[in-house]
């Protein structure tokens, strides 16, 4: 395998950082590194190998010589930012959601639609890390039952908001210890230690956040079914790392919890914690840093009507590895 | 109306203390309190309208001239002691698990089912605090539209497993805030702060938690729905005080998001707090303390199947307050 130019574009955020972690622990082809991030951090090393590499301008002369990108900033950054890179003859994989839902942008999750990767023109999209997480363990059901109807609500992790986010949360909590007010609360709305934040993203016309709106949009594409009905309700909670998610699936032929089980055994990126009796199940303390989607609870739903067959399951997923860099740095597999 | 001997059970926990404060703010018509203890308690002082009254020890001669009993203590306190309690010409309303489901003992939420109290034998049940809080809301859009299917994901504080609960999420959180090991989680299964423990309760042969299926059980009953099919997945949270629940209803008839909001206004016990554009919805740090559910995020359910009149929300409500001791007092107020 040749070495490859790779470039990170947002190499300091959450997401920058642990893509430098997932090349070098899948030993990925990197000839050399090229952090990109704002001009707050030109100059400032990132680690990768062992050796400290400064962060460069991200502009567009920075992606001469580059042959893949890996995007780890925001919407408006990689709009402006990406298409100069493919102008120059690189492969962006990206995890804004800019070009998710562009026709001719593959969005990826390669245990479901790795095929995709092939019509891409430049871009990949890697999709909404809730997104993700759910669709890992969602997939296998659906290829062997055929999935109509998806009901989820999310707790998501701090850290979803990027660094800020995650050092919003720590700050907050020792306030909380120490007995003092929190006061301003941003990245988020309100306090989120010993709190509950029911948005992420901003509200539609009928109330949805476009958080909410992903689980339906990137999923329909994701899995080709333009037509899959999707309810999503998308909560931040107090947790540093690792997005959970209690999910009902309806299908259109029967399947049964034990058959349910063996699939997901067998399932690519998915493992199985799920013993009532030693009270085995996923969290999200136990999730974060690795790249598997634990699912667990899994049993019958028994809220389905006469004739609908319907599961319900847990499942916990590290929404900065899996849900974020791993999955873009899988796709950059695909490529090389 | 003549003044009642009350007796509290358990007067030292968080539902028995919360109860010494709503029979205090609703002016409950106590001539003589009867705070009732273990024997770790006996001679310790609980304070009502500002003086302090010595514990007594929980014994069934301690019910002698007893009017009216608040049960918060533990199922098998309630179960040995309530009937010695009734024997001697007390009506107990509970807050424990033990008499919820017997046939002759109603199961109560005032908003909701106010005419079975008459029907009791001495023992009157208040239900589980995620189902009174669920409930709530539910109820008048059952009225309008006619509920045929819940499904339930719950985010509960850590109170909810009482004094030890609440003391020991306080503990984890100053453990976590001085990057200090948490060790021991009891009376949680698994560290509670930072993360998210999704049983509450034991297990059922189907994978279900005894927590999960009291929303099925004492739904069906409060509701006068025997054949009300509920799906619930209870998750403890980082949370210290008030439950929130995403729910998604089904019902037989159309009922509109407009229809259901304006019912939800005038309905009791209920708050609307649903503005996406100012981001106001519920939140346990703003509905604590107080005794009505908030109701918000209330939105047409997008993966209801053609045909299918479902509407989905979020609401929050104080479990100690609304989920017991509020709730327990407004029966005994129907009791006088
Ligand atoms: N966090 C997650 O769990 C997660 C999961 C899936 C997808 N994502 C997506 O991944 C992307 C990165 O998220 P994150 O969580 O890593 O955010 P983050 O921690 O806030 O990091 C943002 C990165 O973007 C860089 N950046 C900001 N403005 C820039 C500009 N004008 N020009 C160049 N670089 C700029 C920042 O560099 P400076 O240090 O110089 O500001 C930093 O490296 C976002 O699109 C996010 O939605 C995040
Ligand atoms: N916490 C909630 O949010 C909530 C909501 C709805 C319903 N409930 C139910 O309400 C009841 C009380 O819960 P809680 O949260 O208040 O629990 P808690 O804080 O642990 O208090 C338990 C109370 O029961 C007393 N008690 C324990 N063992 C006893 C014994 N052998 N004899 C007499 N009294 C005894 C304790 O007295 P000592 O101080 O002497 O030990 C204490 O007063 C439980 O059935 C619970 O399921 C709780």
């Amino acid at each position: 395998m040749s070495e490859k130019t790779v470039a990170i574009l947002g190499a300091t955020g959450v997401v920058g950082q642990q893509m430098l972690q997932c090349l070098e622990e899948r030993n990925f082809p990197v000839g050399r590194l090229v952090p990109l991030a704002s001009e707050r951090s030109v100059g400032k090393p990132v680690t990768f190998r062992g050796e400290d590499v400064p962060c460069q301008l991200a502009a567009a002369d920075a992606f001469e010589g580059v042959d893949i990108v890996l995007g780890a900033a925001d919407d408006a950054t990689a709009r402006a930012l990406l298409p100069e890179a493919v102008k120059r003859g690189a492969v962006c994989v990206d995890n804004s959601h800019a070009f998710r839902l562009e026709p001719d942008v593959p969005l990826v999750v390669p245990e479901v639609n790795a095929a995709d990767i092939a019509a891409h023109h430049g871009i990949i999209a890697n999709p909404n890390c809730a997104t993700i997480i759910g669709l890992v363990p969602v997939w296998p059901l659906h290829q062997a039952a055929g999935l109509t109807r998806l009901i989820v609500s999310t707790y998501q992790a701090a850290s979803g908001a990027g660094k800020p986010g995650l050092d919003e949360l720590v700050r907050e909590i020792r306030c909380v210890a120490a007995g003092e007010p929190v006061g301003e609360s941003a990245p988020f709305q309100y306090q989120l230690a010993e709190n509950l934040i029911p948005q992420i993203g901003g509200f539609n016309e009928e109330g949805y956040t476009s958080e909410e709106m992903k689980m339906q949009n990137e999923g329909r594409k994701i899995m080709h079914l333009p037509e899959l009905r999707v309810n999503c309700t998308c909560v931040r909670v107090p947790v540093v790392r690792s997005h959970s998610e209690s999910i009902t699936c309806e299908f259109e032929r029967p399947i049964s919890v034990d058959e349910a089980r063996a699939i997901l055994e067998a399932a690519p990126g998915v493992k199985v914690v799920d013993d009532p009796a030693t009270s085995r199940y996923p969290m999200p303390l136990e999730t974060s840093d690795q790249d598997l989607i634990y699912v667990g609870r899994l049993r019958r739903d028994l809220s389905a009507p006469e004739g609908v067959s319907s599961l319900t399951f847990w499942c916990c997923g590290d929404q900065i590895r899996k849900g974020a860099a791993t999955n873009a740095v899988q796709i950059a597999e695909y490529l090389v």
